[in-house]
């Protein structure tokens, strides 16, 4: 199966990203806004336990990150993709890269790692300068504590359910 | 906030019923096909770690239970709901009541506990009637070992998050 790892951060933040997801990311209804710590990885059936001891033992090594979010920003060139850019980037790529490892799985990201929270993508070049022009203007100020992440799965339909969750410096 | 708690049957599960959840049931985006355990109640932000200590001790002291997918029902005529009937009921009724009197709150139910798994819901008479018709005549024949369940919160656009997992007849 397919699976993925990532935050959920507040409701609080989930709300007002939701908001714009609502009009500009075909994935909205797909998944809740979320930080995405490790991109999707295929794991056979019958390895999957193993890496979920492995990420119990990276998570609770991992203390409670506090976050912040920095600004809207875009992947243009890469792709058309809007995102609220995601602070501390090293203690976040420490984490990524502790899961990369010992998921035991090929490296799937293409890029290197920038923890963001998606508010549009698959827009249009005019659409993402619009959108972009528009969201830079807005307020987007907002610190918390994250102290878990999730595994989750890919069902045929391309949505997401929740299989495990994750305490961040805790037994998990 | 407003939260809940429910099982997420296997992807294999989910993916038969979201084929036909796709057509007939409105929620089909807000949540993975699910079996609720509790119906969505409120809790204040300052008593929702004790009400999770609480539902931890319920899931240790409950046995991981084989599920089985009875039959095609249907609710009506209280509401025009076709659903998945899931046995054995006496287990997951058990279940329910428990987490019921641990959570602490006001029972919110209406009506008795069926464990179900919806697949469509807000239909008109004549199609509740159509389809469940249908489906009566399809092989919905799947058992499997439920061995955790999660306690979701509900978004403003009504979708709903995924806060904790929790593991039957363990530690959690």
């Amino acid at each position: 199966m397919k699976y993925g790892i990532a935050i959920f951060p507040s409701k609080k933040l989930q709300d007002k990203v939701n908001s714009l997801r609502k009009r500009y990311d075909p994935h909205y209804a797909l998944i809740p806004p979320h930080i995405t710590l490790k991109t999707p990885f295929e794991i056979e059936d019958s390895k999957i336990s193993d890496v979920i001891e492995q990420i119990k033992a990276v998570a609770k090594e991992t203390e409670p990150i506090h976050i912040k979010v920095d600004k809207v920003s875009s992947f243009k060139p890469v792709n058309n993709v809007v995102y609220l850019k995601i602070e501390p980037k090293d203690v976040l790529t420490a984490l990524h890269e502790r899961l990369e490892e010992k998921c035991d799985v090929e490296d799937t990201a293409e890029y290197s790692f920038v923890p963001h929270i998606t508010i549009g993508q698959q827009l249009s070049d005019e659409e993402h300068n619009d959108v972009l022009g528009s969201l830079k203007l807005q307020d987007f100020e907002h610190e918390e504590l994250v102290d878990r992440f999730q595994l989750l799965y890919q069902l045929d339909n391309g949505s997401w359910t929740v299989y495990e969750t994750f305490h961040l410096g805790k037994e998990n």
